[in-house]
């Protein structure tokens, strides 16, 4: 069964091979797949855009391991969340906000049956949500690690706010490999002719694929994970621009 | 069966997440191998260099799914190349020209029952070329993809010009993580003795491992896959150089 | 069986997976883990530190495929070293130290027949390394490699000196992708109160939790893999303290 690995931890370090190695120490037959370990340090919004963008992808049954985790050690609590195709495990902080709209279930894991011995402060990956999800990837259900809950953390930033009929205000929640701005503002949510204000610039090229836009100027494209992005040809936009995670952006529909 | 993933898609988004999702959606057996992630964004070169210098070492049967794809959108083809042990996937921009002097069989990917959709205009590597790639390794034979072609893509720096007997004029495909620059001139072309110039330097010390050779002096050496390096002990002779893929090399066998 | 793979080749070349490939060449059903192939170029301590950071998470019969190795080419022998539960393959400069104190047997390898040939001078990671420990993956007994030996290169830096029963001398051995300076005292070592000195600075505070401590405050806190580290909240320790592997820490037991 599938593990999918997300965390912020680098990989320069033992933690992704310490999470791997609880893994297939409880599953031998685990096939652990890399998403990612880049996530900004800490950067609970992208890591939930990154996740969101692929997960669908993935088979049934398959069992994600979110790891960003600035509260390590403090009461947070850590869960999991099984919709009817899949199972994710993490800390309670937003990270998987996206999913609550929908139909799931969240556990509180609570067994210490399922930890890895002693439980340390700093690295819950490897001693907490790496065990829970190689037991889940053996079938162990969810009810087995602790008591449902209704009351998950919720990141503010998933939706945009609509602030009149034609005018969404929404925000940057990741920063791509190629400097691509990606936005909490669907393409469904805004159709295909609009004007985006950020950074104070107001973008009025909106394209459908990267080949073709001229040189050295902003556009607005629908990304492949359907969210609106600004990019530029064969540069950074988040560079050109000096955006992070958390700016603005207005989006008036024409 | 082994897929093995060589692109410029970094390992920071949902990227590489997704491409993994949709190979084990479609066979959930796929061994996936990261070769790289890490080319440089666009740099068709440099990942011919990268797939040319290890696919040898995989087993038959292995399906290489290939994406540096500046080019995604437009009416680029995407491609299956069919050796007599192993399959290829990836566009039409020359990224598997070092294959092409071979036997080898080149099919054009158009039947669409085999693309997730829709079909973006910015990620045919979840899109196209990962569900070829994950068909593939389910045996599905290349023919079924499209119809054969005869005119890829070429690029022209796969091998250095001739000038005269003696001499060879290349270019560098390839700077790798330690700085060693890698040119496209193979050992075998220009022998154990030979002089090199490149930036306006001329080298006349050819080694043949790292181990020995003087502190802060660049030398030409035989690398790992065959071709001119120019290496120096304890430093990055790219930096000590300021060169780039592209530059020129001379080579003039003694 | 997993073969768990740990260098410092990047990422961005095709060394990585010319090993994998030669792997799967050899064993087609080798689980191969990556743990990091991120280690600073040739910093052997690092190596070493992240290596017993995580080994013993692995299930019993992991063969971990470790290759800093700045001496290839020269005469430093290629060894395995097997314990009671695990194989571990690599050069013979101190990469294994910490496993010499306990049970194991070392083995030169020195039979050809195991090479993939011709062996280069420069890339022993696929020509002797990746292969010898997918053959040990196969079941090959350890001494059909070559004979044992029993004089192993040791690290030097592997456990602090005890300058007088309340005073140990230690060392940097890792600095971490968070910032955080991992240093070869162990807890056990220095117990729970303790005064710490780093690059000029004595450090008074000692946590067990990141959450919860000052902003811009540098503490000692035991991490993850049971040795004392200094941290900081929210930045990078290693950064503000411009502090490198190998610098001198003193800590005074209270």
């Amino acid at each position: 069964m599938p593990v999918a690995l997300l965390t912020d931890f680098g990989t320069r370090d033992h933690y992704v091979g310490a999470m791997k190695g609880v893994i297939l120490g409880i599953n031998r037959k685990a096939v652990i797949v890399d998403i990612t370990h880049e996530i900004e340090p800490h950067d609970i919004g992208s890591a939930a855009f990154v996740l969101r963008a692929c997960y669908r992808e993935f088979p049934p049954a398959t069992v994600f391991c979110c790891v960003v985790d600035p509260g390590v050690g403090s009461e947070r609590r850590a869960i999991i969340i099984s919709t009817n195709r899949q199972f994710f495990v993490g800390p309670d902080n937003g990270l998987f906000s996206f999913l609550y709209g929908n139909n799931c279930e969240i556990t509180s894991i609570e067994n210490d049956r399922f930890f890895r011995k002693p439980v340390s402060s700093t690295f819950h990956g490897r001693d907490i949500f790496a065990p829970a999800a190689a037991h889940l990837s053996l079938g162990v259900p969810p009810n087995e690690f602790g008591p449902q809950i209704t009351d998950p953390i919720t990141l503010s930033n998933i939706v945009p706010t609509r602030l009149d009929e034609k005018t969404l205000a929404g925000a940057v929640i990741h920063i791509d490999h190629f400097g691509n701005i990606v936005t909490n503002i669907a393409a469904t949510a805004a159709g295909r002719k609009f004007e985006l204000d950020i950074a104070g610039r107001t973008l009025t090229d909106t394209r459908e694929q990267y080949a073709g836009a001229p040189a050295n100027q902003l556009f607005a494209i629908i990304g492949s994970a359907g969210l609106i992005e600004i990019s530029i040809n064969g540069g950074s936009a988040a560079q050109i621009l000096k955006v992070k995670t958390g700016a603005a952006v207005i989006v008036r529909i024409s």
